[in-house]
Order: C-alpha cells, then structure tokens, then sequence
C-alpha cells in the first residue's frame, strides 16, 4: 500500500448518508457489490444504487493518506496481456464475461449477457484502467441506468489540491458514477495521484490541459511527443478515461467564424489555435492510431471530445458541430479497431427543439457508441442557475438516449465550483438523469418514486426524507418551520396546516368508503343516499384538530 | 384611494433591478406600457417584458397603504354592462378591440388582431376582474409568451398579512406574470385585500379554502350558498381568476381508491369528502351555470381545478385524472357559453414520457383552452429540489403548448415557501417559460439569449450580468473568487483562469484568421503552409499573461 506524498492533509467526509448504511450484495465468485439500505419505519428496507465507496462504510477502515484498498487487484492479474489486449471491448468481443461485467450485472439488476453484448456492439463502455484497482466497476449505455459526471479541478486562479480531494468524495457521496479532474492549476500530477487514489469510481481527465502545463502554455508549443508523454503518464497513474479533442480538424476552423460564441470548449480552442498556427491537421487525428495502442495497453476510453460544441443557443447544430460530429464516428470506427472502448462527448447550448437531433446524428454516424453530454443549457440567459436550465436539457437528452450526464453547477459561466455547488450539481444531475430513467421505462426506476410517495401518503415523514436524493436538505426544509419531534409523525406540515392536508382528507375519504361498501362506480351509483346520513351523525370530520402535535 | 386598514405594516422591496430601469412604450390613446429597459455598456440597449409594476419604477411614488394607482378605472368605465356582457370574451367574440388587447398586442409584440381573434376563440384569456384596476393587462395563452405563476398566502401555522404583501410584490419583481393566494389561515380576507390593491399582476384565489374557514373548517357543513356568497366577496374585492373544482364528480371518487397517493389537491379532496357525506352530486357542478353568470359580471376568469391530479408518478394519466378531464372540457364549454373565459389546470407529477399526452388530450377535450399546469414534477425523489424536478416537466408540457406554468418552490411538500423560495421558484419557472419560448420559437425569445452570449463572448461581464434573469444572483457567484473592479472586464473567469479561457482563445484565432485572410474553408485548403510561420514569429500568444488584473 502507497502512502501518498506531499505536505496535502486533505478532510473528507466519512459515514453514511442520513438514514442509511452501507450494504453489500453478494455475487458468484466472492463478489461484494456496495448498496445504500435504507431501513424503514415499517420493517420494510430499499437499496439504491451506491457510488460513494468506502468513505460511506462505517465498518471501514479506511485512509486518505494510503488510498482506497485495491479491490480489483487479483482480477487485473488475471488477464493475460501477453495474449492480447486486457481491454473490456476485446474480452466481450470474444464472449468472455470478466468479473467487471458480472460485477455490473449485479449492481444494475440485469443480466450479464445483457452487459457483455452492449460492451461488444460498442453501446456501452466500462472504464477500468488497469492502473486503477480501487474502482467499483461501473457501465455507461443506453441500457443501463443514466450516469452523472462531476467535474472538479483547481484553475491557476483558486483551489488546493486537499480541496479537490474533498470535492471529489462529496461528490461521489451525492451520487456521482465518474468523476473528472480537470485541473489547470499548480500540482496538476499531485492532485490526480490523490485523487485517483481515493476515488472508487471511474476518474477522467483532459490530457491536452497537463500537456500545455508543461509548454508554458503556449498551444503552439505543443507537439504531438510532449501530448504522447502525459497521455503515458496519466495512464500509468489509473485514469479510466480520456477527453480527446481530435475531431477538431484544421478546416473547421473557419465554420467558427461567424460564430455567436466561437469555440468554447478549452480543448478545443486550443488545438483550433495550434491547427491555425501551424497550418498543419492536428496531431490529435495524424496520430490517432498510435494512441488508440497507448489506451488499449491500459484498457483507458475515449471521450472523444466536441471541441466545436455550441456555446450559445444561436450556435446550437450548426455547420462545425455537426462537421466535427461526423470525424468522432470516423474516430470511434478507428478506435474500436484497436479493441479500444469510446463514447462520445456532446453540447453544450441547444435548444429544446433542436435536443433530440443530436442523439439521432449521434448515434447514426457514431455507430452508437455512448453518448456523453455537457448539459446541454436550454437557454443562455440565467447565469447563477445553469444547473437548471442545464437540468432541462440534460433530462430531454437523457431520455432520448444519452448515456452518461456531465454536470453543470450554479457557477458555471461565473467561478469554480466551491463544495455547496458540487453537491448541488451532483443533486440536480441526479434528478435529471433519474426522470430519463423513469421516461425510459427502466424496470427499477419507479420503485423509489413509489417507496417515497407511499412513506409520503402514510406521513412516514423520516422514511421520505432518508428516500430522497438528498435526506439532509429535506428534512432541514422541514424542521425549518416544525422542528419538534410530534410533527415528524404528524398528519400535514406547514404548507398547508392541519385542517388542508389533503392525503390526510384523502385517507379519512378512503376509509369511510371502505367501511360503508363505496368503494367502486357501481356502488354509488346505485345511490345509496341513506348512508350519507351516516358519515355525518358519526361526526366523521374529515380533518384533524388543529393542535400541530396532533399525529393520530 | 382608499387608504388600507389593520395594523399591518408591509415593508416591501422597490427600486429597478441592478443594471435597469423602468422606461415605458407609448401606444394610441394615451397607452403607456412598462418594460425594463437594461443599458449596455456599448450604447445599446435591450427591453424585456416586465411584471413588477410601479414597485420598480424610480420616478413613480407608490405607498403600500394607499395601494397602487388605478390605470385601468376609465377603461371599465366605458363599458357598458347595461347593453350585455362586460368581459374581455364578449367583445372579442363582437369583433371589438378593447384598450386591454391594445396594450397587450404592445406588450407582447405582437398584432392586435391575433389577441382579439386567440381571446374570441378561446384559445386565450385576459384575467382582468373589473374591480382589479390597478392590474397591468396581460394575456395567457400559447401563441403568446408562456406566463408563470407563483402561490403565496399563509398556512394556519406560519405567516403574517405584511410577509404575504411582501412576497406578492417580491414575485412580480423577479417575473411573476400572475399570483394566487392561496391563505387557509388568519386574516384571509384583509390578507386578500392588501395583496389586490398592490398588485400590478392578476390574482387568482381559490374560494373554497374561505369558504371552508366559515364552517369552520368541516367540508360537509359546506353549502352552495355559502361558497357563492364567499364568490361573490371575492369577486367585489378584484381577484381576477378563481380555481373551481366543478370537475370533482361523486363517481368519480371511488376511481382514486387504489391510488398510490389518492387526492393531493386540498380543494379536490375537500370537494371529495362534501360528495361522499351526503351521497350528491357536487354543488359546484350543479350550481355551474349560476356560478358563470356571477363572473361575467366582473369579467372573472375560470381556473377549472384538477382536483383529482396526480400526486405521484404511480398515478399518472390515470382514469381518475383523464374522467375529471373530460368532465372540465363539458364546463368549458357551458363557461363559454355565457361569455366567460376559461383556463384548465393541469398536472402534477408526470413521467417525461407521459407529459405530452395531458397536453393533447386538454387540447381536445376542452377546445383548446388555455392549459395551466403545476411542474408537473418529473420524478417523486427529490424533495428539497422540487422547483427543478418540475422545472423539468414545466419546460417539457410549455413546448407541448401549456400556457401558463403554476410555479413550485424547493420547499414543495415540506413546509410553506419563504421569501428566498419565492424567488427560486419564480426564477426557476421563468427558465422553464422561456426554454419553452425558444423552443417554440417565438419570434422574440431568441434576442436575450444572443444578446447575453454577445455580451459574454467580449467580456463585458456587467453586460451579462444584467441581462441575466438574476443580475445579483449572477454577479455574486462571479465576486466570489474575483472581487476586484478590473475582474469585470477581464477576459477570463476564475472557472478556467486567465491561460484557459476558451472565449480568449477563440478571439484572438479569430483575429488572427481575419488578419491572414483564413476565413474560409477554401482559404484554408488552399494549403498556405507559409503562413503559420507569420503568427509564431508574432510571438501571436493566444492567451493572457498570468496576471489576474490583466484586462488587454
């Protein structure tokens, strides 16, 4: 076990979740697959989908300063490179199920054939760098439930890299299935070693932001040796997968001119200014292949990267996005050549209208390999809230078949995120990609819509908070206006008071209709007038009194 | 003017928005309409459609005692309620333009004809009660901009008359296009008066939750004459909309039996519980008729309550649900039938995938009339974050063709909202109104968005701040990392830091290109290699030194 250098004392956040605890279900072959248990005041308990590894275990032991424990570590041994590529492609393209694949198929509830075939058509990808043994094995395809990415990274401007660290466990604490560090700033190598370290999910990065590091910051200083380099490196440390910009070619440069927002995207407009300078294609798509080798070594994925995505609803699938969009298909055809695994990054800016289209041309001249997008905003003006009206967008284009969902925070377009705007990041990005899961019909989506509108029904007010995406933001909401403890069994809150609450009506309808046979059309219609006298001689008032301690 | 009673003393936010000013649009006959008017930093200027009435004009002297001048008391004044009908309806059916679709036609740039002709058809309404002169004429309706509403009043456990005046005019700062009152608690009727007499917007009340405080709360001690009498008062205060569970028919409550979550709208299940208790039809039913010839009278628009919504994604689209529907598209017609006008609410908790439906159903069954709907929430697991759950579905059922989106709160089934959730509520909705509006595409949706994109891609940050939906929202997330005055023309942001800002980059390659006559596809192809020598020896560094007060 490493001990991690540096003078970093990083702090994280440890224990499980409000009203929960860390589970593990049990697979063939040993496997130990992680789950949130939630317990309920009825007996009854529902698991949810656990992506915060053992920082959330309070039987854990575990240590910022060694790292996680390496869980896949035999498994990696047990390939045998010298026979072939180690990559998750090449083993499904055979027909062979690794533990990763059998792994997954616990933790999604669905068959492994169902996850091996998805890998081998190219549908669905599962980044495991062989350099990364800490990481819970996890998959991204339309198949499969909808994955969030949190960003995080210091710029040359702000942040520490014990921040990051902390970043990146809050954000897989919230629900984050990847995680990408996109620092810019000082200790770029140190902050990824700490943090690929401690992440037990996927980490991704943007090999192009260490590369121009290292020239000084000159993009034209850039060469395809010094690219080549830090790609090496990075895979030698565990990054799982990597945004590369190399469908922005040097002829579509222009097809940004007249361009509302230009290039937004930092990749791109970096390869855009070496492409200008030098007058040559880049070396991004002139040595594809050979890094196509470099990545199968590893078993790390593409993210082919948009370097020409909009950045404003004006640019929204316009000539150079679309230009681009068709040289990723041409790139992931290559890719998949070398057994190397890819997804496809997407905008950005677009409006609703134009949302769907972007899945459709995707997956056509990308042969369907997942698609990975950057919100997109539905709209530019409401800087301060772009995780909202990145949220619309995200849940439209999730359902439409994207794959995996990059957040956007409250911040963007204005700072980088502080800790409050990750989680609020991560939240609503769970939000988005749950609603597409509830769109696309996935077996499991609604049972926790269910779990938490019958805990609400039943005025089980603990069991709706520890059911929500976020039980301390919920029930804070709650307390804030009735913080005794009578109201958290309570028949009504402070929305509408003890005398509208209307499930509590509704209950009290329900069982006088029960009692008195009126229960179906037929029955009052057959008009029993003579039982209305009843319910009012019983003095069956629908409401209750109006002590707010009253929980009857 | 009348001079407001109690011992209420509202302290109530005015002044412009940061970085605006009220400035007003002349029109024939004397017609002054508001906008708020944001000037840019490069001499021009861009006008947006404003609610907020005199609260926010500088030069206007407005006192919450005295409530706000009466604009509209000569226009009512030249009806003529002796020759028939003094609704917006009837002379829109008559061919007649009133000064309300005049002003209108301005505010929505838009033909007067396509008011009167939307309005005649029914396909649109103008909620303006003739005892509400103090309201700024608006309209709602989907060939128009979508229009949001935001609830205030109190509960029987929290809030006061003077917090729910300020929240009113709280709201329609930040874009409320209407409000609703909905207090079930104190002072409901010195409550009402306060908020009509200061608002510039139309109030919409729903008059069963008064009714119900004068049996003192039991639902079956409720009469037909005790709820018209409470219409009546209410009609002679100015409320300009009214929410009416007419829908709520006795064979229809055994239909929510099975439910997950039953009845969630308390006038639905107050109305459920009156029908079942005495085994007879509801008295809104049977009274329709008497109940539309006391609104035309003061020209008070119908809000057809979904009394039997759903509550949870289980019960969505549900025959409950798609009965009361059918029965609401009967009312409308009768509604219409007498010269009122008609709005329909609608749902709720919806999947994405459900949503379109309950639009093109409403449309059907109710002939089009304008649909008003509450999110709905697309998914049930994210209490605390409900403005965006249902800012998901509002964006998805206004491109549908909803026309006015009932706003939700982050506090939404856990408490009543305060000011700060007023806001979110209220900016959140005014995201998922104009994503709709874009996606529509309405011809004037799109100028903000360029007009805000512009103004980021040349940095003019003060520029982006104040065509932003919250310019202080906006400008303090940005002052957080970058404080200083020189950050407000700097080419970058603390997200990327000065070396990566893509928008940095992109204009000094666009400069570059120009410069070099690279502006083309051709240019480019035409192989000048000799000229990406020129920008190295420039020393053409695309990106800023390190200095953060840099503002080249």
């Amino acid at each position: 076990m490493t001990t991690l250098s540096g003078h970093v004392r990083p702090q994280v956040t440890t224990g499980p979740i409000r009203g929960s605890r860390k589970a593990y279900l049990d697979g063939p072959g040993g496997l130990r697959v992680p789950v949130r248990r939630i317990d309920l005041s009825n007996g009854e308990h529902h698991d949810v989908y656990d992506t915060s590894g053992p920082w959330t275990d309070d039987t854990a032991s575990v240590d910022v300063r060694a790292g996680l424990p390496a869980v896949r570590t035999n498994w990696v041994a047990e390939r045998e490179p010298e026979n072939g590529a180690v990559t998750q492609l090449a083993y499904a393209k055979a027909g062979v199920v690794t533990p990763e694949m059998r792994y997954i198929a616990i933790r999604e509830s669905c068959d492994v054939e169902l996850v091996r075939s998805e890998v081998a058509r190219g549908r669905a990808v599962i980044p495991v760098n062989v350099n990364h043994p800490e990481s819970e094995p996890m998959i991204i395809g339309k198949r499969f439930l909808v994955k969030i990415n949190a960003n995080i990274g210091n710029s040359a401007v702000t942040s520490t890299v014990a921040d990051e660290v902390d970043k990146m466990v809050w954000a897989t604490r919230w629900g984050a299935d990847t995680v990408m560090d996109l620092s810019t700033g000082r200790d770029i190598h140190t902050t990824r070693e700490w943090i690929i370290r401690n992440s037990p999910v996927p980490i991704g990065t943007v090999p192009i932001y260490q590369a121009l590091e290292k020239v000084d910051g000159d993009p034209q200083a850039l060469t395809w040796e010094i690219y080549r380099d830090t790609v090496v490196e990075q895979c030698e440390q565990g990054v799982d997968y990597m945004t590369v910009h190399a469908g922005v070619l040097l002829r579509y440069v222009p097809l940004t001119a007249k361009r509302m927002t230009g290039i937004v995207s930092r990749g791109g407009s970096i390869m855009a200014a070496w492409c200008l300078a030098h007058h040559r294609e880049s070396f991004l798509y002139t040595h594809f292949s050979e890094l196509c080798e470099i990545f199968r070594r590893y078993d790390v994925t593409f993210s082919l990267g948009d370097g020409l995505r909009p950045g404003s609803i004006a640019d929204a699938n316009d000539t150079a996005q679309l230009a681009e969009l068709e040289t990723l298909g041409e790139l992931t055809r290559i890719a998949r050549s070398h057994d190397v695994q890819v997804m496809i990054e997407g905008p950005g800016h677009v409006p609703m209208d134009k949302i769907v289209e972007n899945v459709r041309l995707e997956e056509q001249w990308c042969d369907e390999a997942p698609f990975y997008t950057l919100g997109p905003l539905a709209t530019d003006i409401a800087p301060g809230y772009d995780h909202i009206t990145s949220a619309i967008g995200a849940a439209t284009i999730a359902q439409a078949g994207t794959a995996m969902l990059c957040y956007v925070t409250p911040k963007e377009h204005l700072g980088l995120p502080n800790r409050d705007d990750v989680k609020t990041g991560v939240i609503t990005y769970k939000i988005a990609a749950h609603a597409a899961d509830l769109a696309k019909g996935h077996p499991r989506a609604q049972e926790r819509d269910d779990a938490l509108s019958q805990a609400r029904f039943e005025f089980r007010w603990r069991d709706q908070f520890a059911l929500s995406l976020d039980p301390d933001t919920a029930q804070g909401f709650h307390d804030e206006t009735l913080p005794a403890e009578p109201a958290k069994t309570a028949h009504f809150c402070s929305m509408c008071g003890p005398k509208f609450c209307s499930m509590k009506i509704t209950q009290d309808v329900r069982d006088y209709a029960e009692e008195h046979g009126l229960t179906s059309v037929e029955a009052i219609e057959a008009g029993m007038e003579e039982k209305s006298g009843e319910f009012r001689d019983e003095g069956g008032r629908v409401y209750l009194p109006l002590s707010p301690a009253a929980g009857d």
